[in-house]
């Protein structure tokens, strides 16, 4: 029997990201997509390239009854929605917000942060997910093995973005008249991902002092999210990259490129390619992701199948966009 | 002694254009740049660009006396604020929408369709302008001399613009998400411009029947118009070209090119390139302008130039961007 | 029993989107993947972004025996190749070039056209099959109904194409510099697809004179092609409507559109989506598809399907790439 | 009388912006542009823009008597040319490329750095000059301020450059279908441009370790670079831009803006503007150039008023191409 999943805030990116993969998934049944705004109208009305894939209708009641629901909404709302909706106990969430990553509750409701490299066992046992940031996931991505060596000092991190982290809402920032051909910085040094980025470099390293100094910019393309990061070590490369093969070894979407990589690689796919160079005592480690996929719908569906005991990779093998 | 200009309607894309174009203008002497809604701002608030060139403040007032105004506005404000308004009869008006292009006056007065390639000595005489759209020009230029060599019968165009062509509002079809590496249709077949084109191209041959059927595509780049146009003849392509180049002999800014042309050859420009081919008897002809520039503020200035008995290139001497 | 494939040419753009979709389609195992240059390398040296999905070696030898064979070749190869090799009988051959598209045979090899919505039961049947092009297909499947219907007289056609379609080659006209911002011509109403696209719009209807007028865009953008149509018809919009909703309504990838239609609605994905609008006595006719998919890679394995009696749409439902 | 100029190496990027600004100069003439692979072609074949601007053609000779020499030639040709050729003594040169930037000499030729910013009254005593890279100017005019107030320790560096900065040259990573909506590391903490931007900073604060850890990234876009530097101080924010505004306050094209900067406000320009953002004892300093501009032409032409005592901005009031 198929597992029932409805989607709540279907309309945006990863509402719209999330419906795409759970549409192909083939142990799901989407049960209903919600949307405010645009409830009661075809959901091509804005997924306009599911023509011919689903003839579903956005619904405007969520609490029809499901195995799992995928909350795809803005930044507070899950929160305040948990708290005026009583879901069933046995439905399982997967907030794709920031709501419940640094560790606050819905009620009775747990959530686990959802990032499967870091804990997976605790993601299969899980009820509750809060699913990481597009940019946490790629920066911790680039950080794991060395924290769980006890290996981080200060480390210092640039990442580009594409606009659909921006999410949907026009605004200056999104007119392609001034995003082509652009490049900027915001948030400077203060990037709200860094408070579950620090959470959990801490939990793998106690003595990690917390200071990824992180500069976001904005890209001029849509999707992907590529970073270096800067540390220092004593270690070799050699001795690196074997800690790095090591702890993702197991892990199906998480791969050490022995190559340079480049964004377009991981564009559309649920993957992570990392890879590592050093000079002097310095070490870089690039790393890079789909912001919408690896980075939010494409987690949140990998966290699913750990939780539904189904194989982690199951409706995320997809084609990519390299060209 | 220098040509005192006003700018109303300074915070737009071609009102930018404008204002860009006459700062360098060795001529002309900005003496106001109006904005309603940035009155009081430095006009480096929208035009950030213009940090270290100019400290002019965006006027709320435009009844400053000046030699010439150049109207920046959208569709209809033109006519609005020239019947609300009593400029000095001596202060000349480029209106760079499209209120008065096909013959409307405004009270007394009388507007001449600024394309200086179809009738550069009326431009010379003229006390107000109607400066033509940018698609308008673009279209026009490929065609003039067919018209006026009375070849012309039905023509199919198809034209592609930059997203500067929409405007600096936030729209659906502005968004970079969307827009980025997309190509749209819009307008087809019932574009605005439609009505200067035939009205040119029926004064040059009266016989024509105004059919110039176009279809308008939206571009994934920032500026820019390419336009090929396709129509009938039995002349070869030397006698055509014969006629084009003596068409454009006496014209800085209009080329034919005897190589394949692109887009980015007149960006940042205010030049017009076009190029033929011919296979059977169809020929096809190619153009692009700067949608900004000969499509709109360069094209003003041009027209100023004429109008003040100038070096018709004066201050239009661009560095392109071609790389 | 899966089917088994092997893919000569796997270093290029068709070859490798060919390999990608073969990887995941649940009924095809690839028994090789030939490359002369790549020859004794991982796949994953050219198609970096497989990293994790493969570990497939290019081959040298492309004599294994297989099922089906799909040769993605420099045009003029295929015919050379299958001139000098000899390949079992029973194996199927999907040619995606354009060697044998005008009915040219390979010995006693017989080519099928393989465009699933002009002839899916004689591809069913077929043992060996012709790829449309790219343009071709895009504009064929604008035109198919009209032509069915008798409908059609000469054709303006203007279509604009991603820079995948010119290949990996290194080229001035595929230098980023070159080309990012920019829109040119080529071929201008001569493209070599005009062959293929005549013969089955003369199929349909023998009394077409053959005229399409074809100008083709280069793009600057990597993938897709957008097609308008002008024609002229006294049917109306709805009669028009009608017949293309019936023409296509049992194809699984090819969509009538009620609304404006935009490029990235298809784009990694095999759909082709149309849409049609009507002024005065003219017709446009809108079609999109991915160049790569549909127009190629995607197709084939379409015409793979039809050929093996599974599904038409078998490992082709694809998570398109819309923002 | 003007300023008689020639060019050395005029097909490819650098060699052509530095044409394009010195025919709109007003002060100068080009006595000759100078190709190896182009000479006796027009200059138009190469730079199809300049169709209406310029009859030039290419020479093959190079040794016509100039008062200024531009060398727009390959690391290392600008060496090896020099000793080969004699110039003239009265004739100044102006080498864009690498060879002369960390002290050597060619003969009696000695050169000094270009960096008006760093040593504008070294410059204007200059018999020779070797023009910074474009990296190293952007990373430079982001540190200058703290390196003369003895404030610099350890920096990380982050940058992004377009494709321009690959030269014309056709390689993989400059394939439009690679390179467009694509991000990748290169010369990761060893890019050449460290050795100059070293040799700056130790004579301005002969305590610096020199220890600028650089990440360059390639962008997709063609022009400009933006550059983020991270660097601890105590310092306050005001603190820190008192000095930069005070550095910068008689230099022309350097600005501090007060308000966050994007890249294309100085694309098309030769302006480099900086921003400051500090949170706890991090200091970010952006800074953005266009390279081909400030980073290359833009500056040797600047180089070259100040050695011939013209106003430091004559012929480089350019429009930008900000949208």
């Amino acid at each position: 029997m198929k597992i029932k999943a409805g989607i709540i805030g279907g309309a945006g990116y990863t509402g719209g990201e999330t419906l795409r993969l759970l549409l192909n998934h083939p142990q799901v049944e989407v049960s209903f997509v919600q949307s405010r705004s645009q409830a009661g109208k075809p959901v091509t009305t804005t997924h306009t390239d599911l023509i011919g894939e689903t003839d579903l209708i956005y619904a405007a009641d969520f609490n029809q009854p499901v195995d799992v629901l995928f909350l795809c909404l803005s930044h507070g709302e899950s929160k305040k929605l948990l708290s005026e909706q009583n879901f069933a106990s046995t439905t399982r969430i997967i907030d794709l917000g920031n709501d419940f990553r640094l560790g606050d509750k819905a009620g009775d409701r747990e959530f686990v942060y959802g990032l499967p490299e870091f804990q997976r066992d605790k993601i299969r046992q899980a009820k509750n997910i809060a699913n990481p940031g597009c940019f946490a996931t790629t920066i911790q991505l680039g950080l794991l093995p060395l924290a769980q060596a006890g290996l981080l000092s200060t480390v210092y991190t640039t990442g580009i973005t594409g606009s659909t982290g921006a999410g949907q809402k026009l605004q200056d920032t999104t007119h392609f008249t001034w995003r082509a051909n652009n490049i900027s910085a915001y948030k400077t040094l203060s990037h709200q991902h860094l408070g579950e980025i620090n959470q959990t470099l801490k939990k793998l390293q106690p003595t990690f002092g917390g200071e990824v100094n992180f500069v976001p910019w904005r890209g001029d393309f849509t999707r992907g999210i590529f970073v270096t990061s800067v540390v220092t070590t004593q270690l070799t490369l050699d001795e690196v990259l074997k800690r790095y093969e090591d702890f993702y070894a197991s892990h199906p979407f998480t791969h050490v490129s022995n190559d340079t990589i480049d964004l377009k690689q991981v564009v559309n796919t649920n993957k992570c390619f990392t890879s590592l160079e050093k000079v002097g005592d310095k070490l870089a480690i690039h790393s890079i992701t789909d912001n919408l996929l690896k980075g939010a719908s494409g987690q949140a569906v990998q966290n699913m199948n750990l939780m539904f005991g189904l194989d982690e990779s199951e409706g995320l093998k997809l084609k990519g966009n390299v060209f």
